[in-house]
């Protein structure tokens, strides 16, 4: 991993520089955990006094604390950014591996882009195009007339079925599976018939899928991932779902089939939403929220039970069964407390 | 994939065919995306003008449209059903490979069955017994001692511990994962014993485990999948359940350990049952449901909370610690009118 | 398997035989299925008739018990803990094999201790240490400067990503994943840039994690998982979190970034805990519990809707959205009623 200097990280970031341009960092770190070759980061004047006692070399900070401190500083509007460029800088692995691994298996009618690299015991098959500076990870199963971008990182044990498509720039976790059969069953007199599952799945450009997160592909149309969408971890996207561009999705959430996901949502962890619902653009999901209808007005909208000691819950909850009950009780009390005013 | 005349689906599909018999189709699409060599499917005369717009070549129609379309039509008491069979002919893969790859590593203590394949870098383990006309994909782990029936579908990265049982023409897609460990822990003192689970899964037949699935073998016993049992993507079964016959469950599900869920149930996406429950046949679970007590009347059965828009959501959801509270205050409301009234 | 003598199993176990020391057992089974040759348990006198019914060889018995039953019987204060150890002997695979497997992939600069299997298609790169006694299954991916301690199992399929630590005697299930890249994006103006993950995973010794389960390594700091701590299927624990020695959590549950959960907790399934909490020592969440602020005394807590039929459901669930017009109406009848009464 490369050592850069305050100066090189300056011009590459395009932001300002407070202090020598010669010195040098090679990695990042915390606040707390920085040493002296370390770049760390501030988000707020909030955090200066932690920042004063870090012994970080060097520290990006926004424009309000400017000359708060004597170490170099790398000033940026938005510290947070910047600091995941630099991060990204000074941890990029230069030293990755190009070609294809004598451990690969390769059908002859695939075609491999430039400068990309295949795996130990990753299998690629008849059709599928790779596009130039992929890092196809070890047991990688890259499925017929699969189409990837270029620049394309996927970690270890990726599944990607047959003809499915991936933009520039993803980065797919360990374990991930990118079109399989999405679950379509028509019942007939006394058993199930399997709906084969021919539509397949698109993933845009710069989109990120976590580790053992799910996307099937379509029944008959196409399940659709837009540009620049982040997945987390233990994600299910059922088929015939559309994310929407930027949306960003923490771990453990269902998305039931056919659902459209507008652009810039946030949609928390281990949230669960049903099927065949439109859910407009800018819309937050709170975590551990069900969502069983359209939601058509931006903003935060929020369905969980809060907590409760063991004991109280059992004397609270129970009464969740009666509150139409309840409801009726009290409606009888102001109609009897109206009929004595009278 | 085949191209076939309507008059060989009518022939094959048992069904009535109004039109040319020298038509021909060559895939399946939806009513909206269907050019004329496709062929769709209306489910009900609710979608007779949708169909009418469509450009598909061919129609699967209930017996209520006959007439309706001047373009073939299959007719078919179950058209979503009768349209699911038609897939499966357009769409198979005539051409699937036969034999064992070369980068397969199969024990010489495994049988293999006549027509199977066995992708590269499957491993299957001594004594293990793969059925006639399988398909194992590429990097299967095929435990010692597993069976497997004949014309079964296993996708790429899927694991079959040591010992499980599978029937006929079950399909599992990649990374689902049969017979790991049960959770099974004993407290001893000041730290956990590990209790070796040494019971297995059998599956049934017909049964289709989703990607990324996780059913447990048995602590003691086995964990039971009945025949035609369908489960989507990252489902957990734990170690001792029993999922009767034809019980179809959505993704993101959990089923507790010894839990056992009859015939013929449909189990909404995201629910949690826990352990050590008795489900009576034909229960429907809605999406996201809780469900800790034993279920013994058929019905449908919910516990979710509804959507609100967070401030709605902050102002209501705080009373739940206080329900009991209010309930009290009610009855005390009740008696003093009472007594007034008296 | 070995088969073993009650006499060897006293011994071993360090608890009291009643009955013949050289009566062989030769597996363990429960109560209801175990035949002559089998070694069964009774956990309390609750069982004492069913135990009788047995066709159990021996069994495991409380003090309580002594005398009770005919056939021998190991006496433990524990009986759970004492049969949990006499199944790990009886069913030790004592054949598994020793070495690196001809299709497993290891990087010359690898280090693999004494007595390690290194299995099919396992790819270990450079810079790992396995400790000695491993067994790495097929297909692992063990990234650039692992360390794994001494004696523990890796299923199949398991990967665990560059520079992450495992303790001695861990036990990691098939498709779990070690060490992918937390879930951390910094929004620019109107894209995502992604923020490198550079913290690692660090396991405990004694550390068993479920088939699917995902550990996220750090942001800039590292995710730390105690010693002894037990992690079912499928759970999600994200970047930075910590979580407390022997603290066991069950399957589907997710645990949001930089989150501390104590020691000894009972994390019950499908809980799913926020972000940046802190959680104290001996707590008890029970399944399907959401978590959104911290919990500072031991004890149990829950935060579950009750199951309905659904009808009943429909009636009662629509007035959560009106809970706080419903408490001002009390509150109203409440305060009308006092002033009619003075």
């Amino acid at each position: 991993m490369p050592v850069l200097t305050l100066g090189e990280l300056q011009a590459r970031l395009g932001v300002q520089l407070q202090g020598d341009p010669a010195a040098e960092v090679e990695a990042v770190a915390s606040l707390v955990s920085a040493g002296p070759r370390r770049l760390s980061f501030v988000v707020s004047p909030r955090y200066a006094d932690q920042a004063r006692a870090s012994q970080a070399g060097a520290l990006v900070i926004p424009p309000a604390l400017t000359g708060e401190f004597s170490r170099p500083c790398l000033i940026a509007a938005n510290p947070q950014a910047t600091f995941a460029r630099a991060a990204s800088l000074l941890h990029d692995d230069l030293s990755h591996p190009v070609g294809i691994h004598s451990g690969a298996v390769v059908h002859p009618d695939a075609v491999i882009g430039e400068n990309a690299y295949i795996g130990p015991g990753a299998v690629v098959e008849a059709g599928a195009r790779i596009g130039p500076g992929c890092r196809i990870g070890a047991h990688c199963f890259i499925g017929a007339n699969v189409t990837i971008g270029a620049s394309c990182t996927l970690h270890p044990h990726v599944t990607v079925q047959r003809g499915c498509r991936l933009g520039d720039r993803c980065i797919l976790h360990p374990g991930c599976v990118i079109g399989a059969d999405g679950f379509g069953n028509a019942w007939d007199t006394d058993h199930w018939v399997k709906i084969p599952q021919v539509g397949k799945v698109e993933l845009g450009s710069d989109v990120e899928v976590g580790a053992n997160t799910t996307i099937d592909r379509g029944a008959l149309d196409d399940t659709v991932i837009e540009d620049g969408v982040r997945l987390d971890n233990l994600i299910q996207i059922a088929h015939n779902c559309r994310i929407g561009r930027n949306t960003a999705i923490a771990a453990c959430t269902g998305i039931a089939g056919s659902t459209r996901i507008g652009a810039n949502c946030l949609i928390g962890g281990a949230a669960m939403i049903i099927g065949h619902l439109e859910i407009c653009d800018a819309v937050q999901i709170s975590a551990g929220t069900f969502v069983a209808k359209d939601i058509r007005t931006p903003g935060a909208y929020t369905s969980t039970q809060p907590l409760m000691a063991h004991a109280d819950w059992k004397r609270n909850a129970a009464h969740l069964r009666h509150l139409d009950a309840l409801v009726a009780r009290v409606k009888a009390l102001e109609k009897q407390l109206k009929k004595d005013a009278s």
